[in-house]
């Protein structure tokens, strides 16, 4: 038995983080014959599904170098490296796309709304820099109560989020997030919509998907619809905003705007610089993913059709239920209804952690969202 | 840096055989849990991309046993496991999908011809097995001249196969393929269909997906289009056929059944017990790939959909160009075809060797295999 001869890959791409996102990014990078390595710790999902593992931790510039030494081009799966790391790697000469000026956006709260509430003149609810209860107070004079906090760096998925109804509340909420915290007008919002966008290395070339309609669980994008069920002039100027931010912002890579509809208009949420949540509708949904879009795009490739593949697709989220049990141990079951597709991500089970997800197509809406809620609910258990 | 929990398989499969077909059910295994474990050199497809490598060979028995003391059922990547070995497999315990009987039908032509011409009474062309060229001549005399003589063991795409005009060209043939061979009638080809059918082990649900049409060049199947561009009645026929067949063999696995269609009637003509390559349009043209199901079906889950997601698909196969060149330094240009989605196999460029394939939907079976082929040729190098 001798060894088989096998081909040179057509690209290497390090991404910093292997979790999930960069798992379906392996997936969608062999057809591809992209070799894809992953920055984590051993055991990480991307890793365990055959993506390169270059152990290490993300906010360590000689592990972030090491990465870079393997690959044509770094990328994230995450938002938590380290920034002056990142400046660092650049400052070597290495293809770090999206780049830590943008990559910032995600990572700052208070910078992002600066760049695209002031700079950029975008819908952003009224927001404001609050060292202390004092200045929570005087923009709720001005904004009214309750006023959201957030933490200007580390939060995600919810965490690093209260809202404050009462001066007392607001001084135990900045306790709790840290100083300075980003003060946020609370506004009532009717629809939450995300808008993916793409922009390729080198050629700028820029493509928006369908806009997908978010369903928010806890803080946590739960479920997610494709297109959104909104107004088509609310859904075209959504899609809009995430055009002109990516080329605004010179993006390299991926782009997840999440936006509130409120009283009929559109206001800029929070922004994610990679793959996100709100995008693994198109894994089944789209002619092209938001993974193999992500790689074409940060290699400067040309992008994919974006366009939907029927008309209607929906995704639900598959949580460790709180009996501690394994989803995986009921993926036959769920495979039981007919058009599930059953994405799991080969994390330990744990109550409430994201253990995969569900998508589906559908004639309409609700009959996508009925077949992708009965698979993640049988996964769960729950049903 | 800790290591992270990893969640356990939902179930372990392994494949004698880690070439493409094991490498794109490696994909799609992923996101169900299941861990794929492949019998190979080390380098093959598969394992490059992540699958589990055993490294060895499918005619020794001892490593068809270290392969099965890892999974819960042994499947197939190809038609070359040896059969005492594989009914050595099956006399251990081994589940092993599907059973050698029934892989004897892939691998034995005259069997096959036996069992669905004379047994099943399914429609076939006229054959006899040959000993010599007088053989030939008196088969002849019957059906006529020229006469298709294939070799009973080891041949496939094209391989193996010889068309005699004369006694002369008998002889010469035989010497070829070896003796007995397989004499059949020489049949006025109209179309060629392939029927793709999976039947789960333990519960018998079937499945068959809409029928492909196959265009071949130098023998091998190189150009695919779902659904066939035939009358209704001709494809429900061919459909139906695959599926009591499925059931008459009692089929663990998946099935493809190559059909001719010959003066308005349909020929048996071979079978595939595994993946085919006229089943890769599945991958992007109905609701569940033929890999996903075939992993379902080994395992007796519940099957998968098999509807077409798009009024047409196509694929068209990428083989290495006459210069040695890699189709994979082509890539970035062949994306730049809207719609079209690449497969390379990640193997070394050898001239007329399958790399790859792509496939496209479109709005009819003409949009979709000019997309594919212009992304196809452009990976050859073509235009």
């Amino acid at each position: 038995m001798s060894a088989t001869a096998t081909a040179a890959p057509t690209a290497r791409v390090g991404i910093v983080g292997g979790g999930q996102l960069a798992r379906m990014s392996h997936a969608a990078a062999t057809g591809l014959g992209i070799e894809v390595h992953v920055l984590d710790a051993p055991g990480a999902p991307a890793a365990a599904a055959g993506a390169r593992l270059v152990a290490g931790d993300a906010g360590r510039l000689d592990d972030l170098v090491r990465l870079a030494s393997r690959v044509d081009v770094v990328t994230f799966d995450h938002e938590h490296a380290d920034p002056a790391a990142l400046r660092a790697l650049v400052d070597r000469g290495v293809a770090v796309r999206p780049g830590p000026a943008i990559k910032r956006l995600a990572q700052d709260k208070l910078h992002a709304r600066s760049v695209l509430g002031t700079e950029l003149g975008m819908p952003v609810p009224a927001f404001a820099r609050v060292d202390d209860a004092g200045d929570v107070a005087a923009f709720a004079a001005a904004h009214g109560w309750p006023v959201v906090l957030k933490a200007i760096t580390g939060g995600y998925d919810g965490r690093g989020v209260r809202i404050a109804a009462t001066p007392h509340e607001a001084e135990g909420a900045l306790a709790a997030l840290g100083r300075p915290a980003l003060a946020e007008a609370h506004v009532a919002i009717d629809t939450e919509l995300s808008v993916l966008v793409a922009r390729a290395a080198g050629t700028g070339e820029t493509r928006a998907y369908p806009v997908v309609e978010t369903l928010q669980r806890d803080g946590i994008c739960h479920e997610t619809v494709l297109p959104a069920r909104v107004e088509p002039d609310v859904a075209a100027c959504a899609r809009a905003l995430g055009l002109a931010l990516a080329e605004a912002i010179e993006l390299e890579g991926l782009l997840a705007v999440e936006l509130f509809v409120s009283g009929g208009g559109l206001l800029v949420n929070e922004l994610a610089l990679r793959p996100h949540n709100s995008g693994h509708v198109t894994l089944d949904g789209c002619v092209t993913s938001q993974f193999e879009q992500h790689l074409r795009a940060v290699l400067g490739w040309p992008l994919g059709a974006t366009r939907a593949i029927a008309p209607a697709a929906a995704m639900v989220n598959v949580l460790g239920p709180a009996d501690g049990s394994d989803p995986g141990t009921r993926v036959a079951q769920a495979l039981a209804v007919q058009g599930a597709h059953v994405h799991l991500y080969g994390k330990a089970p744990r109550p409430g952690r994201k253990l995969g997800h569900v998508t589906a197509l559908g004639h309409d809406a609700d009959a996508a969202l009925h077949a992708a809620r009965a698979a993640a609910h049988t996964l769960e258990g729950r049903r």
